[in-house]
């Protein structure tokens, strides 16, 4: 039994990780902090809740973070980098959903942040927290960073390509498509469902934060530098992100559904559908698992490769609650079994 | 041709406005008026609207709007009381899509606003712009007050029942639900699609603004205090208002579909279906038609009307633009000739 | 550890079964039958249970139920009545998730659904399967019959009043609102998301098949014929129904609230929400809880109760295992502990 | 003013057709059949009418098309084929909103469609309907192939670079996004809302017919044959397509934007974005128009394409009307003038 705490606890993220967390077998939630609803029932604010977890919103100063096992920030970006050094001083481990240590060059982060990072050094400790290529360090690790939703389908539909050097990595396309839910829970006029409803569109076509995550790992595998072309849209829709992946293949002889399907094997949260499939991000709806297919259309030197999730799960909570456990030394799937909510 | 000006551009009731009105063979839009977008192109806010207007917003103060010859108001409550005195002084019409001149009785607006009301003999003066029950005095009037869109769908339904006294006036039910345009386009938590998607709720349960503006209306052709409860609901569309209004015949002898075919058989906008029709709110998506049908279940003495509206146009915008119509001795349905948007 | 049989598992039902029956620790499922789809495994048509489920559909014929403890039918209406008579002699118990045994007067139940009852003395014994009115004789039961989705939400709202005698009866008004999965899963047009997306309507107000099953159990519990208005309503959203039940109070000196909570205090799966509440769908997305909220507008004399269900849970699949759970002495909520899915 | 006849006025194809010719100044609808739903009043089955069409749906026998001067196939592929040479002998013009016509290999046409095709002359001698190309043929033509959803929105978003000869014309990508619509309005489980709402999913990644259409124009535009891969995705949302194109750019040094401007400056309803947009589906919403923006993303040598039309409209029945113009003489606008529905 381990005891947790979640820095900012209002958001998308704050409450699916709330769902999962109540239903985990080894956790106590201890603290839930937000400085706007401190002292508000998180029930009250979230009442799917209602007599799962009868906490309040703490104030950050009052939470008693310290005395937390494993901290969760589920805070906007910026934020985690300010209060983790003395977190991790007194002995909690800490995952930021956010972005705060995902980008391993400072310049890069901060040219795309648009801010300072106070915490440098933490940034070169911290762990990518993509179990499929990071299990070990991860299980070593003070410091996690959470990936982000896109980079998660992204990069797991992209690895055995490139890991394999199957592709040409100077000419990646993602054409993702993300749920509204993935703008998180705050006040703006683009994710009124005035406005997201009923329509589709691109958007951050020029340059979208997830483009220097997904290459820089993708780069990594690959040992050289790849290309990438990172289209996101948003779909009237709250959950779910499926990514469309393109690729030139440099031999076309391969059976690629069965060279994911053993790449995969031994991951009890990527499932690689049979040939011919269509995943649906219905499938995972609320659920860990990243569903894949992988065509060839018309027999031709062209991969398709496609990945959904579930943006608030495997794209966020889920994926931190995994990186727990492994953490932990607790079972790699333990509080993650469900089902998905099929329709 | 007459020159419009437009206050408060921005919203959706202010782009549904324009829509409509860039297609009127009488008006000429002045100007559309916004602090906060002053100088950028209209079309850029609102890209349906390229090649159709070339106009900037502009600022209020540099709109020139004494020059109009007719002023829609599509501010929040509370603003076009603060100038429309001086439009009125300055020769202008007005017609306010807000609810600053619907009540009457100043004290219950003041309760149910929240402000001081700024200009309260112009309250008395303004007529309730629903032409269905006060075309000869909108044909007079200077100042128009635009009916809610709940009111409107709600009114008009109850209206043939309650002139002609067969229903029993104390017992009022009117459970009504409304698409998320309604709550308008300004940053809000709880307008987001994730917060509105995929869920239903009632809301206001305790009291809505627009109870007052139905009661008020009720009463008057009643002749004597209705008693009507209430209950709006969110639905996780854009457009639409359906009300299901629920009322006690005193007499179930009558035919009430053709008794409502008669009452409204000389109105543009309003459309009777035949017995045993479901009206929906897509049948009337993008037009100032609304649509009735009348049921009695089971035989017995519980009347149901069935009553929808888009609440953009016959619910906002078209009304307004039926109301201008008639104050300038134009043709009621000039540019409001067009066809539901199905599917 | 008790074998299951699920008799017609393809349709939206079907699956929420098969979703909360994997998780049930006290399950072993033997058989999903469907003419239609036998031989093919059962998580290619439902991909959300891949590596939760590995049976294929069988043919009914094939399959083998008089060997289970349970049987389930997730089946059209006429069909359990052809079959249970066998499987209750074989020693099975049956669930009925469809009409067959809900109606006790015969002539009634031939008169709303169009045919030949072909077992009325297993009509008399059915035991009508809302736990919070029956749960001792379910306990006993062989045969239960589930209840509908809008009977369920709708019955939990008037219950306090009706059973305390607190309104009059001869007035009750539903107007209940269902998303689009209570059409069930088959080809037709009305269904099509072309037809039912970003619009509302009412239905069937001339008179549906679930009135008369609500009017028998408020009946039953009146002690005295009830008289019921009830308008249902289809949303554009797949899952949830919100039941905005009026009634006029015969003493309005009561905290219903309170009242509620007192009522309800044990009941595992219905939750009386606090003053001023108002339910929303989306809070029981996924699980078995009823949630509830009533007011009394402007502190009149008219009640408003609003209860909110997910149809295919407590509307369906989860009261169903509620009632297994019952039937089988296991704890009433073993398997149905989730949170709901929000947002 | 012209006599128009539609065969097949039952589907989403025909009830557009019909909402924007009822607002043609030129044309007078005569006839409309439907076997299923002859006799029937149209605005029966389509409530956005009344007022509009008093026509009932004619048997196709009864209907009398010859003396149409105009014919629309609004009808399933493979029926059009069947009776187009005797209208064509009659003295009428048809265009077809299916696909019989638009193949020019009949051996091509045949694989893709199924079946065998009963008057391949008449492919020869059919324009595709696609004015921004073959404007000129289509004022000649008899007989004209209205152009597919996707292949409108992919053709005009390639169509300067491939003309120019800008781009690598063996790698290019369409990923498509189409709503619902598209499948049409006939019985399916795939198209009910419960199967497509809250989901995002790509399908016929083998090979969709609308992959040889648009090769056969682009090759056409290139006079070389084109490699491209076709991808089309199903959106949560009733209207709209939008094609997100993907080709390497052999030159990086033009102002695209700039080009596709000056390209289709003369195109009434091909309206270029500036730099940096991203169109929207809504902002195109029951309108003629494709709006098209182009990025360069890192300045790379990729170009971004990301075209939006409404697939009822300029991918169907609006460019059917538009062609009818153009064969008809009538202004190539005329009835076309709407302003998007937006939100």
């Amino acid at each position: 039994m381990i005891k947790v705490g979640i820095v900012g606890g209002t958001g998308y993220t704050g409450v699916e990780l709330l769902r999962l967390l109540v239903q985990h077998p080894q956790v106590e939630i201890q603290a839930v902090t937000s400085r706007a609803e401190a002292g508000k029932p998180i029930s009250e604010l979230f009442p799917n809740l209602r007599g799962k977890l009868t906490l309040n919103f703490s104030d950050p100063k009052d939470a008693d973070l310290d005395n937390c096992d494993m901290i969760f920030y589920a805070t906007p970006n910026g934020t985690a980098m300010q209060t983790t050094p003395e977190l991790l001083a007194a002995g909690c481990k800490v995952i930021d959903l956010a972005a705060d240590f995902r980008i391993k060059d400072i310049t890069v982060w901060e040219k795309w942040y648009g801010m300072t990072h106070t915490c440098p050094e933490l940034v070169a400790e911290a762990v990518y927290g993509l179990p499929e290529i990071n299990r070990q360090a991860i299980a070593q690790a003070r410091l996690v960073a959470n990936p982000g939703c896109y980079p998660t389908a992204t990069t797991l539909g992209f690895l055995p390509l490139v890991k394999k050097g199957l592709i040409d990595i100077n000419q990646l396309i993602a054409d993702a498509k993300s749920g509204v839910s993935g703008a998180g829970r705050k006040a703006s006029v683009p994710a009124l469902m005035g406005e997201t409803g009923e329509s589709f569109k691109a958007y951050a076509v020029s340059g979208h934060r997830h483009l220097p995550e997904i290459s820089q790992t993708l780069t990594h595998i690959a040992k050289q530098p790849v290309n990438l072309t990172f289209v996101p849209h948003l779909v009237p829709m709250i959950r779910g992100i499926h990514a469309t992946l393109y690729a030139t293949l440099q031999d076309t002889s391969l059976d690629l559904t069965e060279l994911y399907a053993d790449f995969y094997q031994n991951e009890p949260f990527v499932d690689v559908l049979p040939n011919g499939a269509h995943p649906e991000t219905r499938s995972v709806r609320g659920v860990n698992t990243c569903q894949i297919a992988i065509h060839r259309p018309q027999s031709g030197n062209t991969a398709v490769v496609l990945s959904v999730i579930d943006n608030l799960v495997k794209g966020a909570a889920g994926q931190a609650i995994q990186n727990m456990n492994i953490m932990c030394g607790f079972a790699e799937t333990m509080g993650l079994e469900g089902v998905g909510l099929l329709p």
